[in-house]
Protein backbone atom coordinates (compact mmCIF):
# COMPACT_ATOMS: atom_id res chain seq x y z
CA UNK A 1 0.00 0.00 0.00
CA UNK A 2 2.81 2.35 -0.87
CA UNK A 3 0.23 4.89 -2.61
CA UNK A 4 -2.20 5.01 0.70
CA UNK A 5 0.83 5.74 2.85
CA UNK A 6 1.61 8.89 0.50
CA UNK A 7 -1.56 9.71 0.50
CA UNK A 8 -1.92 9.18 4.37
CA UNK A 9 1.41 11.14 5.14
CA UNK A 10 0.53 13.99 2.62
CA UNK A 11 -2.52 14.42 4.06
CA UNK A 12 -1.25 14.85 7.75
CA UNK A 13 1.89 16.18 7.08
CA UNK A 14 1.61 18.60 3.79
CA UNK A 15 4.94 19.42 2.53
CA UNK A 16 6.14 20.16 6.40
CA UNK A 17 7.86 16.75 6.71
CA UNK A 18 9.25 14.48 3.70
CA UNK A 19 7.97 11.00 4.17
CA UNK A 20 10.60 8.43 4.86
CA UNK A 21 11.59 6.07 2.44
CA UNK A 22 10.76 3.10 5.29
CA UNK A 23 7.51 3.77 6.84
CA UNK A 24 5.75 0.98 7.33
CA UNK A 25 2.53 0.30 5.77
CA UNK A 26 -0.24 -1.65 7.96
CA UNK A 27 -3.99 -1.27 8.12
CA UNK A 28 -4.72 -0.04 11.63
CA UNK A 29 -1.91 2.54 11.56
CA UNK A 30 -3.76 3.55 8.55
CA UNK A 31 -7.09 3.86 10.83
CA UNK A 32 -5.10 5.99 13.12
CA UNK A 33 -3.59 8.48 10.50
CA UNK A 34 -7.25 9.03 9.15
CA UNK A 35 -8.29 10.65 12.72
CA UNK A 36 -10.26 14.03 12.16
CA UNK A 37 -11.93 15.53 14.82
CA UNK A 38 -15.91 15.71 14.10
CA UNK A 39 -18.09 18.59 14.87
CA UNK A 40 -21.10 17.87 13.26
CA UNK A 41 -23.44 14.75 13.67
CA UNK A 42 -26.77 12.98 12.29
CA UNK A 43 -29.74 12.68 14.31
CA UNK A 44 -29.01 9.19 13.94
CA UNK A 45 -28.75 6.12 16.51
CA UNK A 46 -25.72 4.20 17.58
CA UNK A 47 -25.71 0.47 17.07
CA UNK A 48 -26.58 -1.77 19.76
CA UNK A 49 -23.59 -2.62 21.66
CA UNK A 50 -21.28 0.35 20.74
CA UNK A 51 -21.19 1.92 24.13
CA UNK A 52 -19.90 -2.05 25.20
CA UNK A 53 -17.66 -2.19 22.14
CA UNK A 54 -16.30 0.93 23.11
CA UNK A 55 -15.90 0.10 26.80
CA UNK A 56 -14.12 -2.93 26.12
CA UNK A 57 -11.25 -1.35 23.71
CA UNK A 58 -10.83 1.79 26.89
CA UNK A 59 -10.18 -1.26 29.14
CA UNK A 60 -7.80 -2.79 27.38
CA UNK A 61 -5.41 0.03 27.13
CA UNK A 62 -2.82 -0.16 30.00
CA UNK A 63 -3.80 1.30 33.54
CA UNK A 64 -0.89 2.07 35.85
CA UNK A 65 0.21 -0.38 37.93
CA UNK A 66 -3.47 -1.92 37.08
CA UNK A 67 -5.61 0.39 39.45
CA UNK A 68 -7.53 1.01 37.34
CA UNK A 69 -8.37 4.30 38.52
CA UNK A 70 -10.86 5.91 36.28
CA UNK A 71 -14.17 5.38 35.54
CA UNK A 72 -16.83 5.88 32.37
CA UNK A 73 -20.04 8.43 32.75
CA UNK A 74 -22.09 7.68 29.83
CA UNK A 75 -24.72 10.53 28.80
CA UNK A 76 -27.52 10.22 26.56
CA UNK A 77 -30.44 12.25 28.04
CA UNK A 78 -30.80 15.45 25.85
CA UNK A 79 -31.49 17.79 28.79
CA UNK A 80 -28.03 16.72 30.47
CA UNK A 81 -26.13 16.74 27.40
CA UNK A 82 -28.13 20.68 26.90
CA UNK A 83 -26.64 21.34 30.19
CA UNK A 84 -23.29 20.29 29.49
CA UNK A 85 -22.78 21.82 26.26
CA UNK A 86 -23.68 25.17 28.16
CA UNK A 87 -21.30 24.34 30.98
CA UNK A 88 -18.60 23.73 28.16
CA UNK A 89 -18.24 27.05 26.41
CA UNK A 90 -21.70 25.98 24.38
CA UNK A 91 -20.56 23.85 21.97
CA UNK A 92 -23.38 22.66 19.82
CA UNK A 93 -21.63 19.02 19.08
CA UNK A 94 -22.60 18.18 23.02
CA UNK A 95 -25.97 18.66 22.07
CA UNK A 96 -25.71 16.95 18.63
CA UNK A 97 -24.10 13.89 19.56
CA UNK A 98 -26.06 10.92 20.38
CA UNK A 99 -24.01 9.72 23.27
CA UNK A 100 -21.27 11.89 25.17
CA UNK A 101 -19.06 10.21 27.21
CA UNK A 102 -17.45 11.90 30.44
CA UNK A 103 -13.95 10.27 31.42
CA UNK A 104 -13.39 10.36 34.76
CA UNK A 105 -10.32 10.16 36.90
CA UNK A 106 -11.87 7.86 39.78
CA UNK A 107 -9.94 7.01 43.26
CA UNK A 108 -13.27 6.68 45.06
CA UNK A 109 -13.56 2.91 44.10
CA UNK A 110 -10.27 2.18 46.14
CA UNK A 111 -11.04 4.45 48.68
CA UNK A 112 -14.37 2.52 49.13
CA UNK A 113 -12.54 -0.51 49.06
CA UNK A 114 -10.08 1.09 51.89
CA UNK A 115 -12.67 2.31 54.31
CA UNK A 116 -14.24 -1.65 54.20
CA UNK A 117 -10.48 -2.81 55.09
CA UNK A 118 -9.50 -0.48 57.17
CA UNK A 119 -6.75 1.08 55.35
CA UNK A 120 -5.53 4.51 55.03
CA UNK A 121 -4.32 5.40 51.76
CA UNK A 122 -1.75 7.56 52.26
CA UNK A 123 -0.39 8.15 48.76
CA UNK A 124 -3.53 9.58 47.67
CA UNK A 125 -3.51 13.45 48.37
CA UNK A 126 -0.20 13.44 46.21
CA UNK A 127 -0.18 14.94 42.76
CA UNK A 128 0.94 11.86 41.28
CA UNK A 129 -2.43 10.27 41.95
CA UNK A 130 -4.16 13.24 40.55
CA UNK A 131 -1.81 12.60 37.41
CA UNK A 132 -2.03 8.92 37.09
CA UNK A 133 -6.00 8.85 37.24
CA UNK A 134 -6.16 11.51 34.17
CA UNK A 135 -3.45 9.28 32.37
CA UNK A 136 -5.21 6.21 32.67
CA UNK A 137 -8.44 7.76 31.86
CA UNK A 138 -6.68 8.98 28.47
CA UNK A 139 -4.95 6.13 27.23
CA UNK A 140 -8.95 4.34 28.05
CA UNK A 141 -10.62 7.25 25.76
CA UNK A 142 -7.81 6.89 22.88
CA UNK A 143 -8.67 3.69 22.59
CA UNK A 144 -11.93 4.27 22.28
CA UNK A 145 -12.16 6.79 19.94
CA UNK A 146 -9.99 4.52 17.80
CA UNK A 147 -12.61 1.69 18.02
CA UNK A 148 -15.31 4.06 17.62
CA UNK A 149 -13.51 5.23 14.10
CA UNK A 150 -13.29 1.77 13.45
CA UNK A 151 -16.72 1.34 13.50
CA UNK A 152 -17.27 4.16 11.19
CA UNK A 153 -17.96 6.41 13.72
CA UNK A 154 -17.10 9.97 14.15
CA UNK A 155 -15.76 11.51 18.01
CA UNK A 156 -14.48 14.88 19.28
CA UNK A 157 -12.82 15.97 22.72
CA UNK A 158 -14.21 18.18 24.66
CA UNK A 159 -11.40 19.67 27.34
CA UNK A 160 -13.66 22.75 27.79
CA UNK A 161 -15.63 19.90 30.18
CA UNK A 162 -13.10 21.57 32.81
CA UNK A 163 -13.71 24.80 32.61
CA UNK A 164 -16.72 24.98 35.48
CA UNK A 165 -15.35 21.68 37.01
CA UNK A 166 -17.48 22.19 39.64
CA UNK A 167 -20.42 22.83 37.96
CA UNK A 168 -19.61 19.74 36.09
CA UNK A 169 -19.36 17.77 39.07
CA UNK A 170 -22.42 18.61 40.38
CA UNK A 171 -24.41 17.82 37.52
CA UNK A 172 -22.56 14.57 37.34
CA UNK A 173 -23.18 13.96 40.74
CA UNK A 174 -19.63 13.20 41.11
CA UNK A 175 -18.40 11.96 44.51
CA UNK A 176 -14.85 13.40 46.32
CA UNK A 177 -12.01 11.53 44.90
CA UNK A 178 -13.66 11.63 41.26
CA UNK A 179 -12.70 14.40 38.78
CA UNK A 180 -13.91 14.66 34.89
CA UNK A 181 -10.55 14.93 32.77
CA UNK A 182 -12.52 15.79 29.71
CA UNK A 183 -15.54 14.62 27.55
CA UNK A 184 -15.87 12.97 24.58
CA UNK A 185 -18.61 13.10 21.80
CA UNK A 186 -19.68 10.24 20.05
CA UNK A 187 -22.01 9.67 16.49
CA UNK A 188 -22.32 9.80 12.90
CA UNK A 189 -20.59 12.70 11.16
CA UNK A 190 -22.62 14.54 9.36
CA UNK A 191 -21.90 13.94 5.71
CA UNK A 192 -23.03 17.68 4.73
CA UNK A 193 -19.99 18.96 6.87
CA UNK A 194 -17.13 16.97 6.38
CA UNK A 195 -14.74 16.89 8.88
CA UNK A 196 -10.87 16.93 7.38
CA UNK A 197 -7.57 15.96 8.63
CA UNK A 198 -5.46 18.48 10.07
CA UNK A 199 -2.34 18.86 9.43
CA UNK A 200 0.86 18.09 12.29
CA UNK A 201 3.84 19.93 12.88
CA UNK A 202 6.70 18.41 11.24
CA UNK A 203 8.29 15.22 13.02
CA UNK A 204 11.14 16.86 13.30
CA UNK A 205 9.87 19.52 15.79
CA UNK A 206 8.45 16.68 18.17
CA UNK A 207 11.21 14.07 18.04
CA UNK A 208 14.07 14.10 20.01
CA UNK A 209 16.81 11.47 20.10
CA UNK A 210 18.84 10.84 23.73
CA UNK A 211 18.29 14.08 24.63
CA UNK A 212 16.63 17.32 24.11
CA UNK A 213 17.53 19.64 21.98
CA UNK A 214 15.54 22.52 20.72
CA UNK A 215 15.30 21.90 16.59
CA UNK A 216 17.55 23.83 14.33
CA UNK A 217 15.08 25.96 12.12
CA UNK A 218 12.37 25.53 14.38
CA UNK A 219 11.42 29.46 13.72
CA UNK A 220 11.35 28.79 10.16
CA UNK A 221 9.44 25.05 10.22
CA UNK A 222 6.81 26.58 12.04
CA UNK A 223 6.26 29.46 9.77
CA UNK A 224 6.12 26.72 7.09
CA UNK A 225 3.73 24.80 8.88
CA UNK A 226 1.36 28.41 9.81
CA UNK A 227 1.05 28.59 5.98
CA UNK A 228 -0.58 24.60 6.20
CA UNK A 229 -2.78 25.59 8.95
CA UNK A 230 -4.25 28.31 7.31
CA UNK A 231 -4.56 26.51 3.99
CA UNK A 232 -6.40 24.19 5.77
CA UNK A 233 -8.74 26.32 7.40
CA UNK A 234 -8.97 28.50 4.07
CA UNK A 235 -9.85 25.22 1.88
CA UNK A 236 -12.98 24.89 4.47
CA UNK A 237 -13.85 28.50 3.91
CA UNK A 238 -12.39 29.71 7.19
CA UNK A 239 -9.98 32.54 7.64
CA UNK A 240 -7.36 31.17 10.37
CA UNK A 241 -4.14 33.23 11.55
CA UNK A 242 -1.91 30.53 11.02
CA UNK A 243 -0.97 28.10 14.49
CA UNK A 244 1.25 30.40 16.03
CA UNK A 245 -0.80 33.55 16.33
CA UNK A 246 -3.99 30.98 17.46
CA UNK A 247 -1.67 28.95 20.09
CA UNK A 248 -0.32 32.06 21.40
CA UNK A 249 -3.74 33.78 21.40
CA UNK A 250 -5.21 30.56 23.44
CA UNK A 251 -2.39 30.98 26.13
CA UNK A 252 -1.77 34.44 26.43
CA UNK A 253 -4.18 35.46 28.69
CA UNK A 254 -6.07 33.77 31.93
CA UNK A 255 -9.32 35.22 30.48
CA UNK A 256 -8.81 32.57 27.12
CA UNK A 257 -9.03 29.81 30.08
CA UNK A 258 -12.51 30.36 30.48
CA UNK A 259 -12.70 29.22 34.23
CA UNK A 260 -9.78 26.40 33.77
CA UNK A 261 -7.89 28.88 35.99
CA UNK A 262 -10.00 27.58 38.64
CA UNK A 263 -8.88 24.01 38.03
CA UNK A 264 -6.37 23.83 40.93
CA UNK A 265 -9.80 24.79 43.19
CA UNK A 266 -11.69 22.47 41.89
CA UNK A 267 -9.97 19.33 41.90
CA UNK A 268 -8.59 20.22 45.56
CA UNK A 269 -12.50 20.45 46.42
CA UNK A 270 -12.98 17.03 44.94
CA UNK A 271 -10.24 15.67 47.24
CA UNK A 272 -7.12 16.04 45.54
CA UNK A 273 -4.55 18.32 48.02
CA UNK A 274 -2.09 18.10 44.95
CA UNK A 275 0.26 17.75 47.49
CA UNK B 1 -16.02 -13.26 13.74
CA UNK B 2 -18.34 -14.14 16.69
CA UNK B 3 -16.17 -16.92 18.10
CA UNK B 4 -12.95 -14.30 18.33
CA UNK B 5 -15.44 -11.98 19.98
CA UNK B 6 -16.02 -14.92 22.43
CA UNK B 7 -12.53 -15.50 22.99
CA UNK B 8 -11.45 -12.03 23.10
CA UNK B 9 -14.16 -10.95 25.45
CA UNK B 10 -13.55 -14.09 27.93
CA UNK B 11 -9.45 -13.67 28.07
CA UNK B 12 -10.64 -9.91 28.93
CA UNK B 13 -13.27 -9.82 31.29
CA UNK B 14 -13.03 -13.60 32.18
CA UNK B 15 -16.49 -15.03 34.53
CA UNK B 16 -16.79 -11.25 35.47
CA UNK B 17 -18.67 -9.79 32.80
CA UNK B 18 -21.29 -11.63 30.63
CA UNK B 19 -20.76 -11.27 26.97
CA UNK B 20 -23.80 -8.73 25.53
CA UNK B 21 -25.20 -10.00 22.73
CA UNK B 22 -24.28 -6.91 21.03
CA UNK B 23 -20.98 -7.04 20.95
CA UNK B 24 -19.59 -5.57 17.32
CA UNK B 25 -16.94 -7.62 15.69
CA UNK B 26 -14.01 -5.43 14.05
CA UNK B 27 -10.57 -6.07 13.69
CA UNK B 28 -8.80 -3.17 14.80
CA UNK B 29 -11.03 -3.79 18.04
CA UNK B 30 -9.98 -6.83 18.12
CA UNK B 31 -6.21 -5.54 18.17
CA UNK B 32 -6.95 -3.74 20.62
CA UNK B 33 -7.95 -6.18 23.14
CA UNK B 34 -5.80 -8.50 22.66
CA UNK B 35 -3.13 -5.91 23.91
CA UNK B 36 -0.79 -7.01 26.61
CA UNK B 37 2.26 -5.11 28.65
CA UNK B 38 5.51 -6.84 27.28
CA UNK B 39 8.33 -6.57 30.44
CA UNK B 40 10.46 -9.37 28.02
CA UNK B 41 12.37 -8.27 24.75
CA UNK B 42 14.28 -9.80 22.34
CA UNK B 43 17.71 -8.65 21.35
CA UNK B 44 16.39 -7.79 17.62
CA UNK B 45 16.93 -4.08 16.16
CA UNK B 46 13.20 -2.53 14.84
CA UNK B 47 12.87 -1.97 11.01
CA UNK B 48 13.54 0.51 9.46
CA UNK B 49 10.54 3.17 9.82
CA UNK B 50 9.44 2.22 12.76
CA UNK B 51 9.76 5.36 14.97
CA UNK B 52 8.36 7.61 12.20
CA UNK B 53 5.62 4.99 11.78
CA UNK B 54 4.79 4.84 15.72
CA UNK B 55 5.28 9.17 15.67
CA UNK B 56 3.24 9.57 12.68
CA UNK B 57 0.71 7.83 14.01
CA UNK B 58 0.97 9.03 17.80
CA UNK B 59 0.52 12.96 16.17
CA UNK B 60 -2.35 11.71 14.59
CA UNK B 61 -4.27 11.58 18.12
CA UNK B 62 -6.02 14.82 18.82
CA UNK B 63 -3.94 17.86 20.58
CA UNK B 64 -5.78 20.06 22.72
CA UNK B 65 -6.87 23.04 20.86
CA UNK B 66 -4.13 21.91 18.51
CA UNK B 67 -1.62 22.95 20.40
CA UNK B 68 0.68 19.90 20.53
CA UNK B 69 2.27 20.42 23.86
CA UNK B 70 4.69 16.81 24.12
CA UNK B 71 7.69 16.50 22.20
CA UNK B 72 8.53 12.40 21.77
CA UNK B 73 12.53 11.86 23.26
CA UNK B 74 13.59 8.35 21.46
CA UNK B 75 16.53 6.87 23.82
CA UNK B 76 18.33 3.58 22.17
CA UNK B 77 22.03 4.14 23.84
CA UNK B 78 22.17 1.23 26.22
CA UNK B 79 24.22 3.06 28.86
CA UNK B 80 21.38 5.84 28.46
CA UNK B 81 18.74 3.22 28.82
CA UNK B 82 20.82 1.26 32.08
CA UNK B 83 21.03 4.81 33.59
CA UNK B 84 17.32 5.29 33.01
CA UNK B 85 16.68 2.14 34.12
CA UNK B 86 18.38 2.38 37.60
CA UNK B 87 16.44 5.49 37.82
CA UNK B 88 12.85 4.07 37.46
CA UNK B 89 12.97 1.27 40.23
CA UNK B 90 15.54 -1.05 38.35
CA UNK B 91 13.23 -2.43 35.24
CA UNK B 92 15.57 -4.23 33.76
CA UNK B 93 12.85 -4.23 30.29
CA UNK B 94 13.82 -0.42 30.15
CA UNK B 95 17.68 -2.13 29.09
CA UNK B 96 16.66 -4.82 27.25
CA UNK B 97 14.15 -3.26 24.71
CA UNK B 98 15.68 -1.69 22.18
CA UNK B 99 13.85 1.48 21.58
CA UNK B 100 12.70 3.67 24.71
CA UNK B 101 10.63 6.29 24.31
CA UNK B 102 10.05 8.88 26.63
CA UNK B 103 6.68 10.88 26.38
CA UNK B 104 7.05 14.39 27.21
CA UNK B 105 4.73 17.34 28.32
CA UNK B 106 6.66 20.15 26.60
CA UNK B 107 5.28 23.98 26.58
CA UNK B 108 8.99 25.52 25.66
CA UNK B 109 7.97 25.04 22.28
CA UNK B 110 5.44 27.34 22.65
CA UNK B 111 7.27 29.87 24.93
CA UNK B 112 10.09 29.80 22.35
CA UNK B 113 7.63 31.27 20.18
CA UNK B 114 6.34 33.63 22.50
CA UNK B 115 9.56 35.06 22.86
CA UNK B 116 10.11 35.73 19.65
CA UNK B 117 6.75 37.28 19.21
CA UNK B 118 7.04 39.07 22.30
CA UNK B 119 4.20 37.64 24.14
CA UNK B 120 3.68 36.45 27.85
CA UNK B 121 2.12 33.28 28.20
CA UNK B 122 -0.26 34.34 31.30
CA UNK B 123 -1.94 30.61 31.35
CA UNK B 124 1.30 28.48 31.70
CA UNK B 125 1.71 28.86 35.44
CA UNK B 126 -1.77 27.09 35.81
CA UNK B 127 -2.65 23.00 36.79
CA UNK B 128 -4.75 23.09 33.37
CA UNK B 129 -1.48 23.84 31.39
CA UNK B 130 0.72 20.76 33.12
CA UNK B 131 -2.73 18.66 32.38
CA UNK B 132 -3.07 19.35 29.26
CA UNK B 133 0.41 18.26 28.65
CA UNK B 134 -0.08 14.78 30.33
CA UNK B 135 -3.30 14.62 27.83
CA UNK B 136 -1.43 15.61 25.16
CA UNK B 137 1.39 12.83 25.40
CA UNK B 138 -0.92 9.95 26.76
CA UNK B 139 -3.45 10.62 23.61
CA UNK B 140 -0.29 10.69 21.04
CA UNK B 141 1.58 7.75 23.34
CA UNK B 142 -1.56 5.34 23.17
CA UNK B 143 -2.00 5.53 18.97
CA UNK B 144 1.91 4.80 19.28
CA UNK B 145 1.38 1.61 20.90
CA UNK B 146 -1.83 0.51 19.17
CA UNK B 147 0.57 0.71 16.17
CA UNK B 148 3.02 -0.75 17.51
CA UNK B 149 1.02 -3.64 18.96
CA UNK B 150 -0.44 -4.10 14.93
CA UNK B 151 3.11 -3.99 13.65
CA UNK B 152 3.98 -6.91 15.35
CA UNK B 153 5.84 -5.20 18.59
CA UNK B 154 5.51 -5.09 22.27
CA UNK B 155 5.33 -2.46 24.46
CA UNK B 156 5.17 -1.51 28.34
CA UNK B 157 4.73 1.86 30.04
CA UNK B 158 7.08 2.98 32.24
CA UNK B 159 5.28 5.07 35.09
CA UNK B 160 8.48 4.43 37.33
CA UNK B 161 10.37 7.02 35.35
CA UNK B 162 8.44 9.94 37.49
CA UNK B 163 10.04 8.33 40.16
CA UNK B 164 13.05 10.28 40.20
CA UNK B 165 11.76 13.00 38.04
CA UNK B 166 14.49 15.69 38.52
CA UNK B 167 17.37 13.28 37.86
CA UNK B 168 15.47 12.10 34.69
CA UNK B 169 15.06 15.28 33.53
CA UNK B 170 18.81 16.20 34.13
CA UNK B 171 19.62 13.26 32.46
CA UNK B 172 17.28 14.01 29.39
CA UNK B 173 18.47 17.76 29.46
CA UNK B 174 14.94 18.48 29.59
CA UNK B 175 14.51 22.48 29.60
CA UNK B 176 12.35 24.60 31.60
CA UNK B 177 8.66 23.60 31.06
CA UNK B 178 8.74 20.35 29.72
CA UNK B 179 8.47 17.63 32.14
CA UNK B 180 8.60 13.24 31.47
CA UNK B 181 5.21 12.23 31.52
CA UNK B 182 5.85 8.63 31.54
CA UNK B 183 8.20 6.11 29.24
CA UNK B 184 7.46 3.17 26.70
CA UNK B 185 9.65 0.34 26.13
CA UNK B 186 9.36 -0.98 22.18
CA UNK B 187 10.33 -4.28 20.84
CA UNK B 188 9.90 -7.81 19.98
CA UNK B 189 8.46 -9.80 22.77
CA UNK B 190 10.54 -13.12 23.80
CA UNK B 191 8.08 -16.15 22.68
CA UNK B 192 9.69 -17.34 25.75
CA UNK B 193 8.17 -15.46 28.32
CA UNK B 194 4.83 -14.56 26.14
CA UNK B 195 3.05 -12.00 27.74
CA UNK B 196 -1.07 -12.81 28.52
CA UNK B 197 -3.85 -10.54 28.55
CA UNK B 198 -4.70 -9.08 32.35
CA UNK B 199 -8.33 -9.79 33.13
CA UNK B 200 -10.36 -5.87 34.06
CA UNK B 201 -13.00 -4.91 36.51
CA UNK B 202 -16.01 -5.67 34.50
CA UNK B 203 -17.77 -3.03 33.18
CA UNK B 204 -19.95 -3.22 35.57
CA UNK B 205 -18.11 -1.38 37.66
CA UNK B 206 -16.69 1.33 35.41
CA UNK B 207 -19.82 2.11 34.07
CA UNK B 208 -22.23 4.94 34.83
CA UNK B 209 -24.77 6.27 33.05
CA UNK B 210 -26.16 9.66 33.33
CA UNK B 211 -25.02 10.30 36.98
CA UNK B 212 -22.55 8.81 39.01
CA UNK B 213 -23.33 6.12 41.12
CA UNK B 214 -21.83 3.54 43.51
CA UNK B 215 -22.53 0.17 42.12
CA UNK B 216 -24.66 -1.95 43.40
CA UNK B 217 -22.33 -5.66 44.57
CA UNK B 218 -19.75 -3.57 44.77
CA UNK B 219 -17.52 -5.34 46.80
CA UNK B 220 -18.98 -8.66 45.77
CA UNK B 221 -17.64 -8.17 42.56
CA UNK B 222 -14.37 -6.80 43.76
CA UNK B 223 -13.76 -10.20 45.43
CA UNK B 224 -14.83 -11.85 42.33
CA UNK B 225 -12.23 -9.93 40.53
CA UNK B 226 -9.88 -10.70 43.10
CA UNK B 227 -10.29 -14.34 42.11
CA UNK B 228 -9.61 -13.57 38.35
CA UNK B 229 -6.50 -11.46 39.34
CA UNK B 230 -5.14 -14.47 41.39
CA UNK B 231 -6.03 -17.25 38.90
CA UNK B 232 -4.12 -15.19 36.14
CA UNK B 233 -0.88 -15.15 38.13
CA UNK B 234 -0.99 -18.38 39.33
CA UNK B 235 -1.61 -19.64 35.36
CA UNK B 236 2.17 -18.15 35.14
CA UNK B 237 3.68 -19.68 38.00
CA UNK B 238 3.44 -16.77 40.19
CA UNK B 239 1.55 -15.63 43.48
CA UNK B 240 -0.47 -12.76 43.64
CA UNK B 241 -2.54 -11.60 46.87
CA UNK B 242 -4.73 -10.49 44.52
CA UNK B 243 -6.25 -7.11 43.17
CA UNK B 244 -7.40 -5.49 46.35
CA UNK B 245 -4.59 -6.27 48.28
CA UNK B 246 -2.31 -5.34 45.87
CA UNK B 247 -3.84 -2.04 44.97
CA UNK B 248 -4.46 -1.01 48.89
CA UNK B 249 -0.41 -1.88 49.37
CA UNK B 250 0.52 0.26 46.38
CA UNK B 251 -1.18 3.57 47.65
CA UNK B 252 -1.30 2.70 51.26
CA UNK B 253 2.10 4.63 52.16
CA UNK B 254 4.14 7.31 51.11
CA UNK B 255 7.24 4.90 50.88
CA UNK B 256 5.53 2.82 47.76
CA UNK B 257 5.58 6.31 45.94
CA UNK B 258 9.59 5.72 45.39
CA UNK B 259 10.06 9.60 45.02
CA UNK B 260 6.91 10.36 43.48
CA UNK B 261 5.77 12.05 46.48
CA UNK B 262 8.05 14.58 45.63
CA UNK B 263 6.62 15.01 41.92
CA UNK B 264 5.00 18.13 42.98
CA UNK B 265 8.43 19.91 44.35
CA UNK B 266 9.99 18.73 40.97
CA UNK B 267 7.65 19.60 38.47
CA UNK B 268 7.58 22.93 40.06
CA UNK B 269 11.57 23.22 39.25
CA UNK B 270 10.50 22.12 35.72
CA UNK B 271 8.70 25.60 35.47
CA UNK B 272 5.05 24.56 35.96
CA UNK B 273 3.57 26.18 39.27
CA UNK B 274 0.32 24.44 39.42
CA UNK B 275 -1.26 27.79 40.41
Amino acid sequence: MPETNNRLWQQRYRDGAPQPDAFIPDAVVATLLEHRSVRAYLDRPLPDGTLETLLAAAQSAASSSNLQVWSLLAVEDPQRKARLAELANGQAHIRQAPLFLVWLADFSRLQRLAERREVELQALPYLDSFLMGAIDAALAAQNAVTAAESLGLGTVYIGALRNQLQAVSEELRLPPLVYPVFGLCVGYADPDKPAQVKPRLPQGLILHRETYAVPEQEAQLIDDYDRAIAAFFAAQGQQSPGWSRQSLERLKSIETLHGRERLAEAVKAQGFPLR
